[in-house]
């Protein structure tokens, strides 16, 4: 996957890119991160932004230095082109189950200001917002997606890290997870984990993932087919509360 | 405003922190900003995770590292330990806002795996989760909240980019915004905005701030209180779909 980030600060991305998965990703070939400075497709005053018309505080990001910096990037008829910004779709792990799918994607990061509407209009496909909160910039915005999808593309996590049973992945919270030492501080493990109980350790997992998401996302229980099973241990932690 | 962060990835946080608004927060004294390598706390081994107790694939953070790692810190009991986690409370500018108004704040950021029960239970004071997707790491939701928050402190931006007509500040999404040149390619800017009528031009961004909000995000009209005048354009709209 080719993916080209438009942005006005391109030393923003060094830690990230350059490290941990990101790196690994790079280093095996399936993906290639491009960082293209917005401000290199101004005119010669490099300016990339200027005063909205109809007047008000704050600066737009003009559209010629964008539709510039896209248009410098190989022919590509099929990629994406998103614009990180705070009125965009929310962001979710089918999102990024989508846009792994894809060949190329672009990603539009603005700094301060607002765009000028006929980049939404004319040059983007996708809008993404990754929640709601305000951020200096598209950066972080744009740096969250490309982890999320970059993590999906084959080959880029081990068997072990396999992103099968994460969070959000099954529809579930994860059950509470416990590793040595058993006592730590007097805080102790749950005994079923060290009963070597397989069955009862499946069980007791299953009704803490149930708990865990009926306590802090009851939402996401809607959107799952329970069975009989879940229903019915679901009845019981409501009764207990 | 102090604030740590606990990551097995320092480098990580390399490029966000030394550019741009974090960059000035830092030199204008409003934060000061502290990456601590959780592997230093680790035993002799540096191991910093394990095995889950009960079994099952993947790997978990154990408890000394961290509880250490905190531990290392000048003494404050007033410090807010968040931990960036997909179960956490999901993250909003209001959230923000709170945060800013601490003094001290850690961010402990898994990499891969869960967290043994015991942080949560006994150390951490907040979990958040940026949004429903999965992240190699909680390095970069970490980044994502550190920059919503820094960016309200007092000083850190100009008054031209005042937070305070944010997108999510007003609870509305921002109207439409266009900047030189007024005909770009062949596509306008709307006449309103350069007949130089203060008052149409008002007139407008009101009408289109309701016409966004509604296409995008109906569910924010619920949250806000609005004027006689504001649901009488927001019927008129709703007749218009």
């Amino acid at each position: 996957m080719n993916i080209n980030v438009l942005s006005l600060f391109p030393p923003m991305f060094e830690g990230v890119f350059q490290h941990s998965i990101m790196k690994k990703a790079q280093e095996k070939g399936a993906v290639s991160l491009n960082v293209v400075d917005i401000r290199e497709f101004a005119d010669n005053k490099r300016q990339v932004d200027d005063y909205p018309f109809g007047g008000g505080a704050g600066m737009v990001l003009k559209p010629e230095p964008i539709f510039n910096a896209v248009e410098s990037l190989t022919p590509n008829s099929k990629r994406r082109v998103i614009l990180m910004c705070p009125q965009g779709e929310r962001f979710t792990q089918e999102k990024a189950e989508e846009l792994a799918g894809e060949q190329e994607l672009v990603f539009i990061c603005g700094h301060y200001e607002g765009y000028d509407e006929r980049i939404r209009e004319h040059l983007v496909t996708d809008e993404i917002s990754i929640g709601d909160f305000v951020l200096t910039g598209g950066e972080l915005a744009a740096m969250t997606v490309i982890d999320s999808i970059v993590r999906l593309l084959p080959g880029v996590l081990g068997n072990a890290d396999s992103p099968v049973r994460d969070s959000f992945s099954t529809g579930f919270l994860e059950h509470p997870q416990y590793t040595r030492p058993a006592d730590f501080r007097g805080w102790k493990v749950p005994d079923v984990l060290t009963s070597g109980n397989h069955g009862k350790v499946d069980e007791w997992r299953e009704e803490q993932t149930l708990k865990r998401t009926l306590e802090r996302r009851p939402d996401l229980l809607d959107k799952i087919e329970l069975s009989a099973k879940q229903k019915k241990t679901i009845d019981k932690l409501k009764e207990q509360k």
